[in-house]
């Protein structure tokens, strides 16, 4: 089938073939007797290694594009690709140049096919079924049905290697504290290049802690939220008991309190759901959330009660139209209406690299390579956080090109893998009928805002244009092209 | 996106439209007030119904191919499609005729081609992610993401309808104790007409325990197999702690105990699991197996019993070949092969329409459709079992069209479904390499018993011809084209 060949070849040699940046091969050393082999990682390509016998070894380069006893011989087809494909410095390139070429475009039809022919391309880049994670370095059943993992795309690497990398580096990783010390830690201001403010950051913070949910209990390979994705669990809760704690269960409404005139979330005494807060903090005090932490910092705080707000609203329109509906049905049309314009306020105009929140560090290229190279022993077996994050940045970016190259795709999964993005899910009739399915495709940060308190004040991703005075929501900087995120 | 208009119009127009029985489809009777008018059924072609204000309704014809207030107008290629769509009777035919021809296309690549055409047009006609369930006649995150739902592809029938049945029939539905006795007890010995034997009447009720598993607890719209499919949760319990006590944790095992110098399921003592048995059965005579009722019938035992001498025989082929690896990798390796020769089986040459095991009843279908009419006061009432069992039979079958048309998709989706159909993982390394990946390939119902019992004894789905005198596993009967369950 072409689009399987397709898409698994484009993931191996597109994506995390090109990025591969040295950090993140293996070599071809010949075995020695007692290690495992596959620690040398002897399969290229994405090549699946597997143990055999006492000492030997087997490569599975099916679907690669690639044959031989390392995955090393390109197929016909993948030589022909090899041949012709443009690097992605070179689609950066014309992406974010020829304006008056992609203005054209823009205006056509072409527009709409070439986005949906990109976007499901890369989302297509992450498997489905989830494959590996960090206690399965095969294909399994238990990996595959055990929703509490965070699913891998690469294996981790086997337990019996002589050292943590495999074979390369020391025996022992550097440590974590001074690694961020060394690389990380920022000694003077640096103004985010293209003006993006706290208003972002504290999206995208809110955003991902519904579902980026590390479980203390079960270990760092696991999480807590078993929606893997866009469930709005940060609003509702993660589990139903969590939801039924904070649904006031008439008009389909979540619990709040009125705090001078203004709607709030309720207090954990109203709502009593666990929650993280200072010891000193009375329950009376603490406001019930979705999410345990939200009540630690203001801006998270701050897009709580804009969501409550915005999902009680939303009950009161469904309402209007549908006065026979019951709370449940309310609320769960609601839930969905809301699913769906936060899926939309991610795609907002926002920085070109998605973050743009971490440090570059202090000290120049040469000096942070030989740093490193000392710290780890073996500049192949530095690890992969501290390797996205150390990478060259890409030119007016922040990032280099493995982050935004690996980052994208999963990105893009999470919002297209949503059930919403299904013909069965998107119709007007899912989101309540015609003024629901409205809500959802016209949402904006501005409305999320204006229509949720009582002054609409200036609203954007980006600190206020020095020369404009700040036009709401309006995309400065940004190239015109469509986002390279993608 | 052309897939997805033409598997949601095949979905709607193919299946379930061509196949609408009476009992099946609504009608146009104009809306009562008071009454919620979703229950007189007014939007056709699976368009969906939304109340609205206190008496009005709204049908989403949203990629059901009709337009207009109630999806009865068809889209131009809807009307094109109607004209040219051959029906399902004659599909049948020419199926199960032309010898000669299908010899042809078998021969051929072109029936590669066909064959992963028909599985993937008919497979799509399931929606995914799942739609409605007991609970939710409407799109709901709770529906799509609580996987204790059995789903519904129809909605249920609005709860404030008149009668159980939205407008039509009765109050109350006629008792099921009734029904049974008088259109489907069985009062003579009827032969089954394709030879089908006992044992494939407990292979396919071994087979569906594992994913046909209604709680009793929670209730009966509610399944405790919560993969949903072939995950071999009979053989291996259908939690992570159940499958613990199963196993031997020794060469990737599963516990057993010796008798007569033959291996069986281990007793309740040594694997201390939940089982039903008699109460008069002592704990150490109850077999301990993954599914909890499987010591009820002979033929279930013995299903189970070859099963898990199959898991421990491909264990000692997975050793034998990888002596370094631990016993969990060999536990899930051993169980992905086993769970690609379950697929295997149920493809494997059986009667025609997928079950032949329900009686058909005594009465002929003139008093039938009286006596019906009179229980259900309305034949547009009649239930949805029922009406698929007492629907008239399609020549030489013993179930009628809906029946087919109906399970024959959930049956392909469950299959196709299932992850090791995925690119990322149907290759030799999933497998344990290429011996297992053979075993995968290669597996039939008579490998299952001849490489696990003393000696091989006759083995088929079908008694033993009387002329041939029982060719193990042959196809008697079966037409020579490809199987219509299809």
């Amino acid at each position: 089938m072409l689009w399987q060949h397709l898409s698994a070849f484009l993931s191996f040699s597109a994506v995390f073939g090109a990025a591969l940046a040295p950090w993140m091969a293996g070599d071809l050393s010949v075995s020695l007797p007692a290690v495992n082999p596959c620690c040398y990682y002897p399969c290229q390509h994405q090549g699946v290694c597997v143990r055999v016998g006492l000492e030997g070894y087997e490569c599975d380069c099916t679907r690669t594009g690639y044959f031989g006893a390392n995955c090393t011989s390109p197929e016909l087809w993948t030589r022909l690709y090899n041949l012709l494909k443009p690097s992605p410095a070179f689609y950066h390139f014309v992406l974010t140049h020829f304006r008056w070429f992609w203005d054209i475009i823009n205006s056509t039809f072409i527009r709409d096919t070439l986005m949906r022919l990109v976007l499901t391309v890369r989302a297509n880049l992450i498997p489905s079924p989830p494959t590996f994670n960090s206690n399965y370095g095969y294909i399994s059943w238990e990996a595959y049905a055990n929703v509490s993992y965070y699913t891998r795309i690469l294996p981790p690497v086997p337990d019996d290697c002589p050292t943590p990398m495999g074979t390369k580096g020391k025996r022992q990783l550097p440590d974590a504290q001074l690694l961020a010390e060394r690389f990380l830690l920022r000694h003077k201001f640096e103004a985010d290049p293209r003006g993006t403010n706290l208003m972002f950051a504290f999206f995208a913070q809110h955003f991902t802690h519904q579902f980026f949910k590390t479980s203390g209990k079960m270990g760092r390979g696991f999480t807590k939220a078993l929606g893997h994705g866009v469930d709005l669990g940060h609003l509702y809760g993660d589990n139903l008991q969590r939801q039924h704690q904070l649904r006031l269960f008439r008009d389909g409404k979540l619990k709040f309190q009125v705090v001078d005139g203004e709607v709030y979330p309720p207090s954990v005494t109203e709502a009593p759901v666990h929650m993280v807060y200072p010891p000193a903090v009375p329950k009376e005090k603490q406001l019930a959330m979705g999410q345990e932490v939200f009540g630690l910092l203001p801006g998270l705080c701050m897009y709580a009660t804009l969501w409550l707000r915005e999902h009680n609203r939303v009950c009161d329109i469904l309402k209007r139209e549908h006065p026979t509906w019951s709370d449940e049905q309310l609320f769960q049309t609601a839930r969905l209406i809301l699913i769906g314009e936060g899926r939309r306020h991610r795609g907002s105009p926002r920085p070109t690299s998605h973050g743009d929140l971490v440090p570059s560090g202090s000290a120049g290229p040469e000096e942070k390579a030989a740093e490193l190279e000392e710290l780890y022993g073996d500049i192949d077996a530095l690890e992969f956080y501290p390797g996205l994050l150390l990478e060259k940045p890409q030119p007016n970016g922040i990032f280099g090109e493995s982050m935004v190259e690996i980052g994208a795709p999963f990105s893009l999964k999470g919002l297209l893998g949503n059930p919403i993005c299904s013909p069965e899910y998107w119709k007007p009739s899912t989101f309540g009928g015609a003024t629901g399915f409205e809500i959802v495709k016209t949402a904006s940060l501005e409305k999320l805002v204006c229509l949720n308190v009582k002054r609409c004040p200036y609203v954007a991703f980006r600190v206020p244009d020095a020369t404009a005075g700040g036009t709401a929501g309006s995309s400065r900087g940004g190239g015109g092209g469509p986002s390279t995120e993608l």
